[in-house]
C-alpha cells in the first residue's frame, strides 16, 4: 500500500471532489472516465490488509451503552477481521456483554490526514470457534509471529469480526457502504506494496514518458509535464500540467497486471504505442 | 511528544511491567520508585495534545446501537475534544440520534504498536455553542488553520465531547481509569515537543555523562554503559546497562523544568553533583 496508490489513484481535482476542485478550471475529464478503475471493494480490502492497527469500537459497560474506541492490531481472516485479545481488556469485557462491534481501519500518510483513505467493518464479534479459530490464527499470527507467545496465555483468544456493513472512505468526496459480497469477494491490490517504487521510479527515470501517454491517449494532447500519482492493477493515473493547470488523467492497462514486472512489461508497451501513435520513432 | 517520553518514561523492563519483564533477571527497582514522575493524567493529556487525529466512535443508526468508529481531526478545548463535522457524515447523523461518544486518541511511533501510547475519552458530543463555540473554534482553528474553509460551510459546525471517563493505555501493562477532574485539571507536559532532540542530543553529545547520574544517584553503580530513554518536566529516564543486564534507572530534577533552557541547566547541575558525590574533578 503507497500513498500514491490510494490517494493518488483518484487524484484530489477528480471530478467526484467537489471541495478540493480548484476554482476556475474546467471540470471536464481528459480522459476516458470508463476505463477499469479498482472497485471502492477492491480499494478498501488493499488498505484494510496493508494496515497494522486499527480502532476495535465496542459497547461500553459502563457508562453503559457508550462506544467505547481501543486500539488493535488484527488479521485478515477471509474478509474477516481476526483478534488476539486478553479476557483482562476493557474491550474483550465489553464483548463479553455485547458482541456489537466495528474496526476502524485507516491510512496514516503524511499531509491532510482527512485525504487518506479509511474503512469501517461492522459487525458482531465472538471468540473463533472450529474451522473459523484455524483460520484466525492463521491469519493472525503470520502477520504479528511475535504475538505466538500471547496465543498460549489463558487469558487470551482469537476473536473474529463477522462483517456485516462496509463503510469505505477514500478521501475527501469519495465513499460509498460497500456491499458485504463485494467485500468479500474482492482481493487486495497485488501490486499495491510495489505502486510506491514504482510511480517513484516512473517519475525518476521515465518522466519524458509521461507527456507522451497523455498526448497519445488521453485529451490533454496540450500538456506541459505529467507526473505519475498512482499505479494499481488495472491502470495507472497522471497528473498532467496543462496550460489550464494540472488535471487527473488515467489510462488502462490492455489488461490487469499481476506484479511489478508486468507493470514495466505494460508500461513499455504503451510507451511503443504511443510513440507509434503519435509518429515518433522508436525511442 | 516523542516516542521516548511516553514509551521511555517507563522503559518496558519496568516492575510494572509483567509481560516484557526478561526472565532471570532481578525485579528490584535500582533508584528510589518514589521520584516525581508524571500521573496518568499528565500522561494522557500531553498524549492527546500531540497528536492530530483519533477515532470517533459513535452509535450507527443501521445496523441500529453499532459501535461505529471514524476517522477525525480534533482540537482540545479546556480538555473537551472538538471536531469540526459535517453533517452528511455518518458519524454527525449518528450523533444527531444518540450524543454518546468516545475518542480514540493513539501515539504512532514505529515498533510494536501495543507498546504505544493511547487515550480514550468518553462522553456526549453535541453542537458547540455559546462560549464552548468560541472555545472549540478557536482551539480547532488553531491546530488546522486550513479549515476556516469549512467553518463556513452551512454544513459543517463545530461540535464538542464532554469527556465523562478518561482510560489511559501508556503500553504493556501500564494502564487505568484517570479521573475526570484529574484529567481536566491536567496540563500537557512543556518540554513534551522537545523531548526526543534532547535524548538524542544526550546519548550522542553526553554519553559519558549518563553513567555519572547512575552511579552517584542510583543503586546502579556497577553500570556499564547508560542510554536516555526519555525525559518530561520531572526528571528524566536512563536505560542502564549492568552486568546482570539492562535496568531502568527514573532520575527526577530537584524541581519541575518548563522549558529546554531548563532542561539543559538541570542537566548540567545534576552532572555537577554527581561527579562531586562520587570524588570526580570538575569535567
Amino acid at each position: 500500500m503507497t500513498a500514491d496508490l490510494q490517494r493518488g489513484s483518484v487524484p484530489s481535482t477528480m471530478p467526484n471532489d467537489a471541495h478540493a476542485r480548484p476554482t476556475g478550471t474546467s471540470t471536464e475529464p481528459l480522459y476516458d472516465v470508463n476505463v477499469p478503475t479498482p472497485t471502492h471493494a477492491e480499494r478498501a480490502r488493499t488498505l484494510v490488509s496493508s494496515v497494522s492497527i486499527g480502532t476495535l469500537c465496542t459497547l461500553a459497560r459502563e457508562p453503559e451503552g457508550y462506544p467505547y474506541g481501543s486500539l488493535v492490531t488484527f488479521g485478515l481472516a477471509t474478509g474477516r477481521p481476526v483478534f488476539l485479545i486478553s479476557e483482562l481488556a476493557e474491550h474483550t469485557k465489553n464483548l463479553r456483554q455485547d458482541a456489537r462491534s466495528s474496526l476502524l481501519v485507516a491510512e496514516s500518510h503524511a499531509g491532510d490526514p482527512l485525504a487518506n483513505g479509511r474503512v469501517t467493518l461492522v459487525g458482531p464479534c465472538a471468540p473463533a470457534t472450529g474451522e473459523d479459530l484455524a483460520r484466525a490464527s492463521e491469519a493472525y499470527l503470520e502477520k504479528y509471529p511475535d504475538a505466538s507467545y500471547y496465543a498460549d496465555f489463558k487469558d487470551f483468544a482469537f476473536w473474529s469480526l463477522e462483517v456485516t456493513s462496509v463503510r469505505y472512505i477514500g478521501g475527501y468526496g469519495r465513499m460509498s457502504w460497500v456491499s458485504v459480497s463485494d467485500w468479500l469477494g474482492a482481493t487486495p491490490d497485488p501490486i499495491a506494496g510495489d505502486a510506491e517504487a514504482i510511480v517513484e521510479h516512473m517519475n525518476q527515470d521515465h518522466a519524458d514518458a509521461l507527456p507522451l501517454y497523455c498526448r497519445a491517449f488521453s485529451r490533454a494532447t496540450d500538456v506541459q509535464s505529467a507526473r505519475m500519482v498512482g499505479i494499481d492493477r488495472h491502470g495507472f493515473e497522471i497528473s498532467a500540467l496543462t496550460p489550464a493547470g494540472a488535471r487527473p488523467i488515467r489510462l488502462a492497462f490492455p489488461e490487469p497486471i499481476a506484479n511489478k514486472a508486468d507493470a514495466r512489461k505494460a508500461l513499455v508497451l504503451l510507451l511503443k504505442d504511443a510513440r507509434a501513435k503519435l509518429g515518433l520513432g522508436a525511442s
